[in-house]
């Protein structure tokens, strides 16, 4: 079985921490809305009658009949299914805990440059936008990446989670490399304090199938139309 | 064993989601913070250099020796404990994924009151908070209460999944109370479009473990310091 993931075409977004589980683990997928049509179908789908559990809202993972939505709980699925998380109760959910705090702050960071509303462009809000991306760079990232460095620190693996990675490193992974692309200036200062997550970073963009993931064109690189947006003047 | 549910004492807050779980499921529990100098061991846990799994911040659950963070996490963790959920995989996680739908409202509802910063005042932030609630109000609240009558009306059953309460009932219940707290003017006006939802509200209630504790001192009033606050002019 091939899985079909429907996500929006153009960014990387929060289908990306989907996409990174997925080729780690090695699996067959189909990029939905990037082929022909796709995107039509995935819209199709969101609103389908037939289909018992509808999703909110993109990303969605369709696994032969079954569709199951919300990113954290795509991985974990993914996560029991594919080895991408530990087997017993307690480091399965310490997995999606993390999972769940990093999705938090993928949240705020969205929130950094739309503090008003999602449906407003940017332009239309950014007074706000600098005002709420100068709280985030101050004291919200810094609460965040305090807490998975020191989580690391526990860990002793140089992973979160036991000795190999888990979806959450994955995903640690992403939040890393896109705050520091959105905010290159504000993470050059941070970054001395984090060498656990940096070392992290390292680590999952080496590993052999992330690595190929990311050099091929399946990768969409970041953009400003995703949730990690380079726009200099909310950087610090 | 007895449950230990650490949670800030004077608001319902996320804590909310796990106490009313907790109390549906007729579970023995203490709700820390709410005890002499609980507060200090609440905080005290957060940092806690022996505990492996540390969580962000409250809610947290203590089950003996393991502490589970993030509401989310920890109604799962309850639902496959204590029947607050299917037990089949599919089930299970269209309960979670519903749950995390919910979660995203939470989120936005809180921001509506704090769009630039949660540490500063609501005072501070106010003319962004009329922005960012009139958007809630016409576009953000009606999106979700709308994609909720529908999983309703699908079900067939008066819940969510299946022909028994879960978690994510109790949720949907406490989410819609919150929202007629907050915003009376506008909730009369949406009201007559989600009468599922408002059906499954009336059922909650009436539920009688769910009842013994709403009338029951354990059952915190709305505040204005939770999530869910009255302010007439962030109301439509």
């Amino acid at each position: 079985m091939r899985y079909e993931l429907h996500y929006w075409p153009t960014i990387q977004g929060r289908g990306e921490f989907v996409r990174l589980a997925l080729e780690h683990a090695g699996l067959a997928y189909v990029d939905v809305a990037r082929q022909q049509g796709g995107e039509r179908r995935m819209l199709a789908l969101l609103d389908a009658h037939g289909v018992a559990h509808n999703p909110f809202a993109p990303p969605f993972l369709k696994a032969g009949a079954r569709v199951i939505g919300q990113t954290a709980n795509i991985l974990l699925f993914l996560g029991e299914r594919h080895g991408l998380a530990p087997r017993g109760a307690a480091g399965r959910l310490w997995t999606h805990q993390l999972q769940l705090t990093l999705a938090d702050l993928v949240a705020e960071v969205h929130d950094s440059h739309h503090p008003i509303a999602a449906g407003l462009y940017y332009e239309d809000q950014k007074r706000e936008a600098k005002m709420r991306s100068a709280d985030l760079l101050r004291h919200r990232v810094p609460k965040f990446l305090g807490y998975f460095e020191r989580a690391l620190s526990r860990a002793r693996s140089g992973f979160l989670v036991g000795a190999r990675p888990t979806y959450a490193d994955l995903s640690l992974f992403q939040v890393f490399e896109g705050l520091r692309y959105a905010f290159p200036a504000a993470m050059k200062r941070l970054a001395p304090k984090y060498r656990r997550i940096a070392a992290l970073d390292a680590r999952v963009a080496a590993l052999p199938r992330i690595a190929a993931y990311l050099a091929s064109p399946r990768r969409i690189p970041f953009n400003e139309q995703g949730i990690f947006r380079h726009y200099p003047e909310l950087d610090l």
